[in-house]
């Protein structure tokens, strides 16, 4: 990543002195990182390619849901809600979102929600991303401590640390193989009392696609309320993959939850989106929330500084998206349609842990999975060092290489696979390949 | 504003001293600003409307090019172009954007290009302002000077100065009412020689509804250029409004054509959008282009600048709008609808001119209006001090309440007419109630 930053500072230079000399310190540390969507588009046109997060028929056709695609016939005006409905979706839509998305998908979020808690109208964001983005602006300006559990969702790295200059802190998201509830805590520990920190919570997890039994919630929960003892600390509830659990002993509900009210000195905030939740990945509406009462004045202080960011960055959402968002949402059968995909992730995660069961534990052990739209595997450590094993980067090009098939590295020891793309049919033969990869791979 | 955000800062610390705590120094300056869309919420449901630059029949609905709004059908899986096209609207767009866009969208700026000049595939981005808050970042850091004709669009203020720290060096666009091409120069002339400075010209302009005859844009340019031996200046052409311009002897060219290739130390980007050229407000469709070629290495580095900021700030640009855009793009008739939305501004135009001509002189005076989608208004200054004439503000505030008429204020003395939002049969009756009001407001 620095080679490839400094070739490109490097050109620019060389092409143009003077614009070189205008890039901010911003400009000059700015590279697209060879992180997910870099890796995905060097998989494209693998037979297999188990790279992008988003959720398809396993050929790289959507799963539309029928009340949403049933939007785009209802705003051409020849449909049944004639040119109202184009209208809203051609004109600007209000800064901070079209009121009957934001209380739609307001009413939505707190069917999970426990008696009396607080949260917002949501603010209507340009996707997830944009969200997290207006948060590290907010919250994560230079030298803030953001602790996340490692692996991370690379994308955070480029939005809190790069772009804004916070610091990631780290601890294991697993331990011997199983689910660290306390990396959080741990993350923060050596940071001093009194400092004000973030956190970053994502269940279901990317790139872990886990999410937490109700024990290892209440751990992990505990851990945070003990931190707000300690310090203001502000938890980002990152819940891109939200209901997409497999495990009926397993939570849906979002952490955000447990949150509200909990500590005077521990803030919720809450990431969520039509991205994954209503399979519209294109549509780029998500929204962010807050643990305070619509009206009251600390949601309209936040409302109106995220505005201002929203202004200042975006102008004003995406209305074309919107409109078929709030056309999905007024549908009755909705939830239908949202369980009908969640069981079909839930049969290819059937297929894929029958298939991972199967590999040489001396090669690669997966990582417990139940959750979201992935599963992490981590490649054995070699009998030495930790170096002394198969390096994810090199099995990657390797598998592109020989075997035709696309998935994501991620240092030091881990591949993410993303069965939300790819049909339950061509599963076991990509967990083969995978498995053969690795094994030439440690052969050299 | 300064009271607003005192307000608001203090209302989150009463509620959470935590979350005041947590702030970012630019989570602490964030305030919703009185500006445009502030205005023109408060004049929602007003019986006449010129607040808002978005083009509009005058009564609220959109004036769709046919061939975007057949895009909306298209999209639907029943129609002409199947299941393909509507998992394009649903799906991931490339973080770049669709290829097809960006080069159709090319091959539409490059119509106005001089033979040779090299200009890159635009990139896609949410919306104008997403492209304006790129180049803030990679170019306009704490304190980089940025220069502007006076008046201009308040979000460069939130986007440049307030979010990123750098400041705005203005000088007055017109002179003795009329428009002044030496605005930039004027602007820059103070700073040392050496020092990087930015320019941002944006014609038709907004809020001007300007667009400088062939001598004034000789002027200008020779003036950028005389700058450019100076230091090294980076020109952003805000094209927002390309090709909105009511004056056969106007160019309709983009000034970035004026400028590429012209000068060493004179770096021309463009920013454009479909925004407004194609009458797709809500779509959020903006492009980010830069004067080198495709695929040559400064053109290749400054994409992956982009990119890491694209990806660290919104994802992805939405796929939705990008397959209607795709859809108008490839359409035979597209000029002709858009010619068919030129021609009906242009009668408003005529129709506003005859209005505000008959305005008594001592109370308000219209600057040279050509371009765009406004008019601007000049207060009359008063018998004294500048301070002691007709104030904006208070203007727009009584025509609110007392005229059922909603404008824009913009200090010190200015108020901007949406035109593009007014049908042409109300425009007298608004220039008369603009005029009473002042009348009032000047008599106390």
């Amino acid at each position: 990543m620095t080679d490839a930053l400094d070739r490109i500072n490097r050109d620019l230079e060389e092409a143009s002195p003077a614009l070189f000399r205008l890039l901010s310190p911003l400009g000059r540390r700015s590279v697209f990182p060879p992180g997910i969507p870099f890796q995905a588009a060097e998989a494209r046109g693998k037979a297999y390619n188990g790279t992008i997060g988003q959720i398809t028929d396993g050929h790289g056709g959507a799963i539309p849901l029928p009340s949403l695609a049933a939007g785009l016939a209802a705003l051409d005006a020849g449909g049944p809600l004639g040119a109202a409905a184009r209208d809203r979706a051609l004109l600007y839509s209000p800064v901070e979102g079209m009121p009957e998305v934001r209380r739609l998908w307001r009413d939505r979020q707190r069917r999970d929600a426990p008696h009396g808690a607080p949260s917002s109208l949501p603010l209507v964001v340009a996707g997830l991303t944009h969200a997290l983005s207006l948060i590290a602006d907010l919250f994560a300006g230079e030298g803030r401590a953001v602790a996340v559990a490692e692996p991370f969702w690379g994308n955070y790295r480029q939005t809190f640390t790069v772009r804004n200059g916070a610091r990631l802190l780290g601890a294991p998201a697993y331990r011997d193989g199983r689910f660290n509830p306390r990396a959080w805590s741990e993350a923060l520990a050596p940071l001093p009392a009194g400092e004000p920190a973030l956190a970053i919570l994502n269940f279901p997890s990317n790139p872990g696609g886990y999410s937490p039994t109700p024990g290892e919630r209440r751990t992990l929960v505990d851990g945070l309320l003990a931190e707000a003892e300690r310090r203001p600390l502000l938890v980002v509830c990152d819940d891109a993959y939200a209901g997409l659990v497999y495990d009926d002993a397993v939570p849906r509900r979002s952490p955000f939850w447990d949150l509200v009210g909990r500590h005077p000195d521990l803030v919720p905030v809450k990431v969520d989106g039509a991205t994954k939740e209503l399979s519209f990945f294109g549509g780029r509406v998500g929204f962010l929330t807050v643990p305070f009462e619509p009206g009251s004045p600390p949601a309209a202080a936040l409302e109106s500084k995220v505005k201002f960011l929203l202004r200042a960055t975006i102008g004003s959402p995406v209305a074309a998206s919107q409109a078929l968002v709030a056309q999905a949402l007024g549908s009755a059968t909705l939830e239908q349609e949202i369980e009908a995909v969640r069981r079909l992730l839930a049969g290819r995660v059937e297929v894929l842990r029958a298939a991972l069961a199967g590999c040489d534990p001396a090669l690669l052990v997966p990582l417990p999975f139940n959750a979201g739209c992935f599963a992490l595997v981590e490649l054995a450590a070699g009998s030495g060092t930790e170096r002394a094993g198969v390096d994810p980067e090199a099995l990657r090009r390797h598998l592109l290489e020989h075997h035709d098939t696309g998935l994501i590295s991620i240092r030091p020891r881990f591949v993410r696979l993303a069965h939300c793309s790819v049909d339950a049919a061509d599963l076991p033969e990509l967990v083969r390949r995978l498995e053969r990869g690795a094994a030439e791979v440690a052969a050299g």
